[in-house]
């Protein structure tokens, strides 16, 4: 099985009251993994958490395949699906042991401080892109 | 404008470091206004309620458009936009006065209790499509 | 009954596996209270909201009841129990129509940017013990 | 420095606007902890896990002491004070490396199915004092 970028174990707080993972958690155990994935291809030279706090969120499309419940250990897969000029396409694949949990796939701009889409560093690009 | 389902002030456990919603709660926002939606059309003899308890989420798409912020007064306004044999997609806008904040789309299927899917009611398909 | 400074219907998401609102979230109901508490009592001349960010969380002290469930009203009613030089204890009773759920009682304390405890000004004393 | 039942890092959901972990999140960390105590001292023939489903939370005192960002990683150590016949008191010392972020005192109470408090078994008592 592919490493995963993120793993944790479902919180109680995080079932609810039909014995499952509410589904909006599946978007918070996404963006934790999106940042390990960034730090885990971090250099000195190029800081990529600095580069996740100036993407803003486009789109997300999740399905959800199999509940995930209390104590199971949910492993994230990342993958860089797509970089185009300004922006760049993640999958996330959100699973119990093998079992395919939800899968998850999220459009993220690069902005400048008035918001206003600009290019991806060439750096950026080519990290996003590597093996760890 | 039209009748918006549910609403509620931004919470200030639901804004993060960068001053907006975390985008995990727009999915908590809907998973309400899905409730009152369906609250709001249930009657004495069809407890719709009851019929929200038997759906499986099967896929969601969030476009985010401009970000909420602490104290501002969130609404929802839900249609249901298709009702297939066994599922259907319901679309929820979420505002914040009259600026559009996040546009999300949710598919259910109805199934029973070994989770297959079950055709829907006529009655419950004449109630999702009906004005309030 | 005394008027609640703040009031919202429990969510689907709030509520555990067990049934019932899971215990941190009366914390985040008690925090909305004080914030409305505060707004109800800032004039065009004291912004209590502006003070509300400059305090500091010291103790806080729950007292479970009885469980609030999935669609109860919450309602929480607040009252400024003791003011000291630089502090000040806030009660919270946070309840379903009459049945209490869950005494809260949290004391804060008013820093400077350095976090250094700084005196209450009196205009702000005299305005927490008001009536609204 | 002693043994942590239960170590994570900070969520970026779990951040907010003033860029510390909202108050209500220590909760949630301590009740995982909780958890982690009871199945680390859990064995073939005593099944803690099972004896936490049954008991009920009565108080809990937070003392927040400096705060926990984004990234910090948590340790919650846990510590049965107090065990009377029919509840116990356990501490949880919240901690980021050797800085005490928040200590918190819960009591919990062992209850039959309507709610009234029974007895904590013999090896329950012995279990929960023991080291790990």
């Amino acid at each position: 099985m592919p490493e995963s970028a993120w793993s944790a174990p479902v919180r109680f707080a995080e079932v609810d009251q039909q014995g499952v993972v509410f589904n909006s958690h599946y978007l918070t155990y996404c963006d934790e993994a999106f940042a390990a994935f960034l730090a885990q291809r971090s250099t000195a030279v190029l800081d990529l958490v600095a580069f996740s706090a100036r993407v803003r969120l486009v789109t997300s499309t999740l399905t959800w395949i199999r509940a995930a419940t209390w104590g199971d250990l949910v492993d994230v897969e990342v993958r860089c699906e797509r970089i185009g000029a300004t922006s760049l396409s993640v999958s996330f694949a959100v699973r119990v042991g093998d079992q395919a949990c939800c899968d998850v796939t999220t459009t993220y701009v690069l902005v400048d401080e008035r918001g206003a889409p600009v290019p991806l560093p060439d750096a950026v690009r080519a990290a996003l892109v590597s093996a760890q």
